[in-house]
């Protein structure tokens, strides 16, 4: 019999694991994922811009690989299966049922993902206080829209990145947008100064932006649906209310297995994203090392986890790959903001014990004569002394975001300011200022090095 | 007596150098700049897009500091210079003039730029064969296109990123294009099927592009204006004609004086553009250090040239700044195409002597669920064997070709391909794929260098 590999978890992280292994095992490995929804291998990060009617024909659109192909590929999807139980000793995990039920393994792979953070907040379970964290979630704010329920004004408590996508959508529908934020500006993991700039995007955008404003519950109706939402002494109404304070591990199953997590509850694993003898953990689920602060970090991202799914599928199967960490970079776009960063703002920097030194340019998109140049500013952290760039964030018109790539990887290869300064990056009117604007930052913060 | 240093050429590498300088010595240097032309540090790659009429106020506008404003910083800018003679032992240079004229130096920063080659044809000579390589020759094409002739036929002889930059600009302005172009594709710094798309966007743009057509001479009207272009027996006919078969170092000068120059005729420097004691070099008039073929390469690029002026303005005055070579990113846009490349193309790979597979792949610039997602080609040059990237070449819609500076940094540290796919790249929907079009291209040609 064939040995068996088994997957808890259909999407990125446990469908890429999946994927690579029954590929490279051509046939001697048998592989089988459990998926407690009726979806495999999908965008989540798309919901946003299905939710603003700019993605047609979602959730099916978000979907990368049905089920059904993954079955023509070798793979034993079952859907609607939800693991409740690890038994490391047996190899064995329990599904839910009405009847107690195991399936056993050779090889294991915890690919369970995130579960959004909900606060025990007063009206908390109300109706219409709902999560996008996976399709059928969406899929529930979708049917809310569309639904007999007139919806007029959504209140978005959180402005992180999913907090500011969802604004952007629900403005985008035409609906009231309050956004009720607790740190002082948007993007806690922005500087202030960049997360002004959010801040204001999504003010073009019409969505009215509370800073400051901690939630303290939810007031509901005589049905059970949200009517509004609470921040000291102040009642936001609201016919809906979209979550976006962010998402934890959802590792207790590997908890109650004795796996070691970290500080966040996330899954440690090493390099080779082995966790235990024949375990293996990937995605949002796992801690990761944060290459720029050294420490292990919670940053549950499909891109990481597709990467880290696939590193453990060739790891499975006699192969050799390693996950090296994640410098922290990340990207969303606020109405007609780009912004991107990546690395340690300064106050993180400080907070990991670096001293630092931070500088912003104000630069153009394109060569400042070309009528198509939009503002961009580049804010650019380095630690003090050495030079070595820490944290880079972005925030402008089109095209600006993506170029947080190049930040991504000076952080990556730990270039100083003055390294960054002569590297050969890509110069035509239509795409940059002759010294790119990343490359003024460095020459900025160079020099504030320098004269510190 | 103050210390002078002099400087032959007032754009890019010799305005440079001379602010570098200006500013550190803080007036214990006397800086004079001689320029031929009455412009300063202004940017010839803007000419395009000012001919095109996309840009106006041109050539002012594309002055990125004039000679008041570089005389207020204390540098004695003279115009209308021409050196015409190097005098090392003396340490002076002579000037062009009715009287013998020399200036004396201390530190000499050569600067002279680059000259367009114009080949000898029969009839290279006759007006309206124009050249675009300076604001005067630009000044030249746009009076002609406003002036009394009528102008509706203009060839464009090459298809390099000025040939194919000029296409787009006369197309833009509504006249009938022919471009002809020696190699069997436009843009030989690509592979023929990434050239082959830039030929597809000219044509889209109206342009009709004959390859492999090496022009033979150009038919002179009676007034001694060109008539047409001639290719072995086909005369295309032609108003105007633009010459874009690139440049060439106007390095004369430093040949007369003795200075070193390598096979390009480009002058040598060290890191520190040095060339000889008290003589410095910068700009379109240098080679530089390939650090992918690891030779000596001829790359005019302003971005080289304001790097390399700014390194040694920095050394001339006691700093220590070194330029440490380039990796050949190049980038442009031809109509809807962005195209942009960095390192060696397969063939260049092969010439260089490095034994290297390629692959491409067909991605989009953003999820593909997106409804702005437009396609994106990403070919990847790697080293049999060992896996290093070699060169990159992108072709695609808005938001492509400036992902090229991802690829510039990833052989600018010599990663190989298995590398680039671990990087962490940014991902959104508006932004990109989850797996970056790059690491698609890494996945692919890592396999093909497994494979092979």
């Amino acid at each position: 019999m064939a040995r068996r590999l088994l997957v808890i978890g259909g999407d990125a992280a446990g469908m890429s694991a999946a994927s690579q292994a029954a590929r490279r095992s051509d046939g001697r490995l048998e592989v089988v994922v459990l998926e407690r929804s009726g979806w495999t291998s999908y965008s989540a990060c798309g919901i946003p811009y299905w939710i603003a009617g700019e993605v047609k024909d979602g959730p099916d659109a978000l979907v990368a690989r049905t089920p059904e192909e993954h079955r023509a590929n070798g793979i034993d999807v079952r859907l609607g299966v939800t693991a409740v139980g690890l038994d490391l000793d047996r190899q064995r995990v329990q599904v839910a049922g009405a009847a107690e039920e195991w399936v056993g393994f050779d090889e294991l792979v915890v690919a369970t993902g995130a579960r959004p953070v909900r606060p025990d907040l007063p009206g908390i379970d109300a109706g219409g206080v709902l999560g996008v964290q996976n399709l059928d979630a969406g899929q529930r704010v979708v049917d809310v829209l569309r639904g007999s329920r007139e919806v007029r004004r959504v209140a978005v408590v959180g402005a992180g990145y999913i907090g500011v996508e969802m604004a952007e959508a629900l403005c985008a529908r035409g609906l009231d947008v309050t956004v009720l934020q607790q740190a002082a500006e948007p993007m806690a993991s922005l500087d202030p100064e960049m997360g002004a700039q959010v801040r204001e995007a999504l003010t073009r955008l019409g969505a009215e932006v509370h800073c400051e404003s901690e939630v303290t519950g939810f007031a509901t109706g005589p049905d059970g649906w949200v009517e509004a939402v609470h921040v000291a002494d102040t009642a936001y109404p609201a016919d809906l209310v979209v979550l976006g304070i962010g998402v934890e591990p959802a590792s207790q199953l590997a908890v109650d297995a004795g796996l070691p997590v970290g500080e966040s509850r996330g899954i440690s694993t090493d390099d080779r994203m082995a966790v235990a003898d024949g375990v293996w953990a990937a995605g949002d689920c796992v801690e990761v090392r944060h290459r720029v602060s050294g420490q292990s970090a919670y940053v549950p991202l499909g891109t990481h986890a597709n990467k880290q799914g696939r590193v453990a599928g060739i790891n499975i199967t006699g192969g050799a790959a390693s996950f090296p960490g994640v410098v922290g970079t990340a990207i969303t776009r606020a109405g007609d903001l780009e912004v991107a960063h990546t690395g340690l703002g300064l106050a993180a920097a400080t907070e990991a014990g670096l001293s630092a030194v931070a500088e912003t340019v104000e630069a153009t998109t394109m060569a400042g004569y070309m009528p198509g140049a939009e503002p961009m500013s580049v804010r650019m952290v380095a630690e003090s002394g050495s030079g070595r760039l820490l944290g880079v964030q972005i925030a402008g018109g089109a095209g600006a975001a993506k170029r947080i790539d190049v930040a991504a990887l000076a952080l990556w290869h730990r270039m100083t300011a003055d390294e960054l300064i002569q590297t050969d990056l890509a110069y035509a009117p239509p795409y940059s200022s002759v010294w790119d604007p990343l490359q003024m930052a460095a020459r900025k913060v160079a020099r504030a090095v320098r004269d510190a």
